[in-house]
């Protein structure tokens, strides 16, 4: 992680995440979700702040899908998964809300959405989540501030209430991104600027 | 087409597919669907036959996600789209009902699903979509055999009837794929194995 934080700071979309950052590759980075829709679900992004896939030059699109590849295959084994959905809402006109390309990783077991409607009912969720993450978020301090935010001058990661879901704190997500980040080398044997 | 046609047989998990295919690279082929959600909604998948993103090599990997940058493209110019949906159901558990790694690639325009429900209509009708595509279709020849099909001893494309949307014929299927082959090689200047 302490190479993520010199590496920073990090932005999707105009927030600023480096610290719940939890992989990095030249062209590509995996972050923890505010809300997620079910343990374990992750974004992964470009580094170039671009809102559309066809932005991407083949070098990031590779770069991009090959971290997909990669970050599943640790998210499928931590929280003890046996499929994952993964999708992109490449443009407003899609449901995308934040203007920056991003894949929505989300780890599935056998019937754990019986109680939301069925399997199918994380389409309506990730609805939810992409709802969430366009709204415009909070800027008070609450203590957990880190310094980089300001000097940025951009906004944070949104950390909004909704209806469905209780948003985490950002000691939660950076938790969650240091445990990752771990999870991440015993896959790839590497950090920052490696490609397994 | 011609090219594709020889670089036959092409099989979306056991169903033979060749005539539907148009585009193909040395580990990718994009073909059209039997029951589009959307005009343009078209499927990416592994020449390999696996089921899950994880069991596809890194080039395999790279060259899918290049060839559905470039497909998402052209069908957004094709179909005067302005968004596109890209999803992945990766496992049985995720809603995958063909076990064959494939990318929905689903054009969108402003309002285009509000009779439907709304923008994010679109999940639903994936579902419904997914569902068609491992039902059992019909064996029974029809006079659009091309005996390919026989020598493969696989079975086709499947062409079941659905309530919400009526399946296309062969003859409609086979048309769209030979005009957006062509529409490709406006794109990506060339045929079967080259990559933009």
């Amino acid at each position: 992680m302490s190479a993520i934080l010199k590496a920073g700071p990090i932005h999707f979309g105009p927030f600023l995440v480096t610290t719940q950052v939890f992989h990095l590759t030249p062209h590509t980075f995996a972050l923890v979700n505010l809300k997620p829709i079910l343990p374990g679900h992750v974004l992964i992004s470009p580094r170039r702040v671009v809102p559309r896939v066809s932005d991407l030059t083949a070098t990031e699109t590779s770069d991009l899908f090959l971290t997909v590849q990669r970050v599943s295959r640790m998210i499928e084994r931590v929280y003890s998964a046996s499929s994952l959905n993964i999708a992109i809402q490449d443009g407003v006109d899609a449901g995308q809300s934040v203007p920056h390309v991003h894949a929505h990783v989300i780890p599935r077991r056998r019937g754990d959405l019986d109680h939301r409607g069925g399997t199918d009912a994380v389409y309506e969720l990730l609805d939810g989540e992409e709802g969430d993450l366009k709204r415009v978020f909070n800027t008070n301090g609450d203590g957990e501030g880190d310094g980089e935010r300001r000097r940025a001058g951009r906004e944070r990661f949104p950390k909004v209430d909704d209806e469905e879901r209780a948003a985490r704190s950002l000691g939660e997500m950076e938790g969650e991104a240091r445990m990752l980040a771990r999870e991440m080398e015993r896959d790839v044997g590497g950090g920052v600027g490696l490609r397994g």
